[in-house]
């Protein structure tokens, strides 16, 4: 699926809520979300990295549409095809 | 672009160093991005929005590699095309 599409996709299920929440609100659920994930990454458990993998990255785009974002469009514009400092794949950044 | 291609762009640019960095290392450095965005939620500016939006896609695939998960993947095992909880669009669920 595109990433376009997917943020779409939040926007039909959760904008009428995710809106009248408001942003920094919003924000704080999506962290809610990362810190659930870093339990995730710890336990190695692949179900529940998957979980929560698709839990992050769907606050993300909820955010996105808050906030009003178009996350492919903000994504391709940094990340076209190479890392936006050194312009090299692999990257060749010094850290 | 679809979530898996990005994924495998992330995977061609930056696998290399975070993969040695590791898992722990790796989220941490997702988490500071994460911090980077909750700047520009506050501070509303476009162009910051799209930059930390586009590095948090970044990073969340990067370490999606890192542990071997497939974002796209576990993304549409949960989000099909309502809400995972109350199962309806939009999400009627009582939070």
């Amino acid at each position: 699926m595109e990433i376009r599409e997917f943020q779409d996709l939040m926007r039909r299920i959760y904008f009428h809520r995710d809106s009248k929440r408001g942003a920094t609100e919003t924000f704080n659920w999506f962290v809610d979300e990362v810190e659930e994930l870093r339990a995730a990454v710890k336990g190695r458990d692949k179900k529940a990295l998957e979980d929560e993998f698709a839990d992050v990255l769907a606050w993300l785009a909820s955010l996105a549409n808050v906030v009003g974002i178009d996350l492919e469009g903000a994504t391709m514009k940094k990340y076209d095809d190479k890392c936006p400092k050194c312009r090299q794949v692999p990257c060749n950044c010094a850290f």
